[in-house]
């Protein structure tokens, strides 16, 4: 079988790869469809990020739905050819973090497609893949595309998990990639009464907006777009900050009142704040990080019509193209997601 | 003018009563619409309810829309014959509990139509009627029907606030009054993943359907229709107890899962409660009561069609039909709510 | 070795039985101190409580501490003779809500004497006790009786927890048996600005106050004497309820003020509560059970003297008498907490 | 009478003023006693700090007790010479922030000694004050240096409560000047387990080992004194962060649990963060400004005995020695808290 390999900065290779045995509790998987994520194409432009750096060829992906081939011993509730969302979150269950009801800090979390640990944690862009039974979430009455995008919307529904209620709060969002966009979709079907967006691309806001922003402001064009949301100490009530850029997050700073909650997502190196509002506003920075139970629940609410993530995702191209998918990931003037085609999904 | 004023049980009068002036900072509006909510038909079947009773005659109405007449010294933001929702909120602002920023629990509260103070607090159906600016809402968009409903959803966006977070909850609503029919607009608004209602009528829990209920279960024709919800310590996260019967909270404490909240919205007396459920799965029985800021969110989420109350308001009756829609209003079988329409809304 | 066994209502024995072998991760202890629990007692006085009855005979108690005699394969951090406090919490680890980090609802709790499963679940009080290194917490400084105090003091950390902050809070404790006075302690440990207690019995109230009770208040004598509490809608914010009494939490709840927590600790039956203030007061009614990480930091802060649980445990009786200890413990007039002796401790 | 102004850098004078007219609802007070505040120390020794810049002579001072001479029409409950603690916090009462509970953020706050609106807001470092009745909280039994201790103490508690319970935590405290010391008393106080505290100075730890502080630090001798902390991600569950320096808050970090807390307390200008860290370890950074009801819980706390300032405050010079006061107070090597006499207190 093939499988998208990364040996370093620009060098993806489509290999061909051997199976691996089935055991029990677990589900070998055809994969269906699979999303290419901003820390892919870290990888795939610069070998890795931070101090994080490849040292090892990689299987890229974690993005990734599929159809149910052959089910190992003990396993039930599944059929063949069924779509599967495949939750790439792996943890041990046993460590302390995990034991308190925070997998997504595990002590030996197997994420795939991470270079953190050596050996590398391999990814799911592979056209058969092993699984454990409990990463599978029916994706009935999706497309394949659809369940593929559980993982992101995990992400987001994880953070607006980080902030409380929404229902009637005032929210921005800066920064409208796919975990912008997604932001926005969460927010709007937490209850959000006001949802304004900022970026610096037309073709990213306009998505913004197809996707439930009430208005959205060209930071390029309008670098003061913010300012009549500074009066009497602020407007928003809730930043999700997607950009990982200190000048957003300042001038997004200006714009919440006080007490208002900053939920960290974007992820850059270390930042300068401005510290001195956040104390006397009493402002709330929060990191928000990965997921685990959110996976499901959105594959439940997307089932359910509550949320469409349609929008996102018109390119797909096929496996063998996949070096093309990475380069049109990478340009947000035309794209906000970009997915690979494994199979006839 | 004309008002409706109650003066016992069953002695409900279409009386003229007289203008009153217009002060600095107030609006003289002419009502639209009025809605008939449960404590109306309280003081209309049983002349008040618990050890509150009526001692003088007292007009009726707290849930009224209206159009502005006049405006009075220093009031700005308003155009004649605007529509606006009136919240009947009327806190002090400077007792203990409205500088701590819970004004439901104001000290002198001077909520309308309510005969818990002596002399009573006179209510809002009346043909004109003299306000506080700060108590109209623009409703500018909205029909006088949806615009008199700000006051009961306001009521269940209070409740749903006093829940934290919904995204992605379980929920169970019991009853499917005009509260709890409320209470799943809320609910799926705020992200709840699953919405499962109970009631004794076919009638309402089609309109629960109708509303966003995932399944409605009729209790009166299957008494045993939870205890599926009941395996492994039970299956939802959080309650809107909407009937004030003891024996429905029962039956549903059974199917919350642990640190389950009960949101508890159904006013009734004394109620028998299982304690050692509640103790043992450390669930979390909280009252919820009024509103105040939550009254103008609900306008602006049904201005942004985000939330849809039009199912709920089909029954309209003329002024000089006061009467009738009391007792449609009582009848649960073939209205959910009925409301007066005061002039050409 | 022995054991204390309860046969049935008023039938219990000091038996002799069998030593168990040690496995892998276990310790082999001999028992030093054993405190009798209100549980202990409804199985002594009445073979069991509400719908829980004895069904086969079973050994008593949870309330230990005891020193270690022997490792087994793998253990280490522990040596022979030390004093350890024994949590008699076994969840499985691996249930939903073990993995939730909720261990005390655990699906598959081994909680030490327990008649709720059959087969029962054996307590703590025999001479020897094999146990997993992980239920036992060093003890070193304390001495045996304060160490086998860890266990209710747990449950009332446990409860605090579940209030959110008490620092400057005004708290009403009603109850002053073992757990209310240690809810006391806690209170006071947490930064609670004032602590009002009631009970029945001049003995408890004494010991109350001396345990930092701010004021005590004898309800058998002076039955209004929360009255001064209850104006301008009530006083205390957090309630801890520790009578399962309906009359007590009734007059207690008059006492609190608008959107304060009444934490349920008194198990009882049904309780007929007055669901109107409740609502109208939006008070949070929580309940509280048992605990698990709390045991550890319970011993910790009686090892800081952060807590002193000395002023309970007056009462320490040889083995041979076990059944007068249960008497003793029976009689609120003249004891708080008795305890059995296993060893020269 | 004499009171303590700034006109610029280094330039403090002790000068005659005229003393106010005593309106309705106010009290005219005798100074007992001031301390000197970090902002008071700014405004000596640079003129201002960040933006905010000396336009004109400023009375400074904010933390001040006095005892009562005279009492406007209209104010109770107080009697001639008895010991106050005054709060400085003077909020509008009807703004938007006032009326929502949270005066700190008021739109019009008159705190003391501030010269960020212009005309200034003068200070309370003058032998007679006059001041509003509801800024008076009754200090009987303490001492008058005590009760100016009031002011920052209620800093601390009010950073306290915004990080919720503490009961069992591990807390660290960053920076042993005054706000780190009453930082310890108050967590201490709330429950803390464990609480390790760092500073360059051995003087100003040792205090904080007197105060509570279960271990100290010194960063200047053992730069890598936290790394112990660190290991499985982190291990302590809240810090106080009072240096208002990077490298302080950086090292921190590292050393915080997933999903810790950290208040933020020293006010800086802008500061690079560790964003990575915050966001993958999912951190919760909260500024914390001023205070309102803790002022007086503050006081409370005290009176009990419940917290001790007593070993913060062994400097006082009299009035005529103020700006000697200033210097001690600057000299983190041999004072923690410098306190100016007013009159025989």
């Amino acid at each position: 079988m093939k499988a998208i390999v990364i040996h370093g900065a620009k060098d993806l290779r489509v290999e061909t790869t051997t199976s691996e045995p089935l055991g029990p509790g677990q589900i070998r998987l055809r994969l269906a469809a699979g999303g290419v994520c901003g820390s892919d194409l870290h990888y795939y432009n610069h070998g890795g990020f931070g101090t994080v750096r490849l040292r090892e060829p990689m299987i890229l992906g974690h993005e990734v739905s599929a159809r149910v081939m052959e089910l190992g011993d003990g396993v039930t509730g599944f059929c063949n050819g069924q779509l599967v969302a495949v939750s790439p979150s792996r943890p041990c269950g046993t460590c302390r973090y995990c034991q308190e009801g925070l997998p997504n800090h595990c002590l030996n979390m197997r994420f795939y497609g991470s270079a953190m640990p050596f050996p590398h944690i391999q990814g799911a862009f592979r056209e058969e893949l092993i699984v454990e039974a409990a990463q599978c979430v029916d994706a009935t009455g999706l497309s394949a595309g659809e369940a593929a995008m559980a993982e992101p919307l995990a992400v987001t529904l994880h953070a607006t998990l980080r902030a409380g209620s929404l229902m009637g709060k005032r929210v921005l969002v800066t920064g409208c990639g796919p975990i912008g966009v997604l932001s926005i979709l969460c927010a709007r079907r937490a209850g959000a009464a006001e949802i304004v967006a900022t970026d610096l691309s037309e073709f990213t806001l306009g998505l913004a907006r197809k996707c439930g922003a009430d208005r959205v402001l060209n930071m390029a064009t309008h670098p003061d777009a913010l300012a009549d949301y500074t009066v009497d100490k602020g407007h928003f009530d809730l930043l999700y900050e997607c950009t990982g850029a200190a000048p957003a997050l300042s001038a997004a700073i200006a714009a919440l009142r006080p007490r208002g909650i900053v939920l960290q997502l974007g992820l850059g190196g270390d930042m300068s704040l401005p510290m001195m509002a956040i104390t006397a506003k009493e402002l709330d920075l929060r990191g928000s990080f990965r997921f685990h139970a959110e996976f499901a629940t959105g594959v439940t609410l997307m089932q359910k019509g509550l949320i469409d993530v349609t929008p996102l995702i018109p390119h797909t191209l096929p496996l063998a193209e996949a070096e093309a998918a990475f380069r049109i990931a990478a340009d947000r003037s035309q794209a906000m997601k970009a997915q690979i085609r494994f199979a006839d999904a």
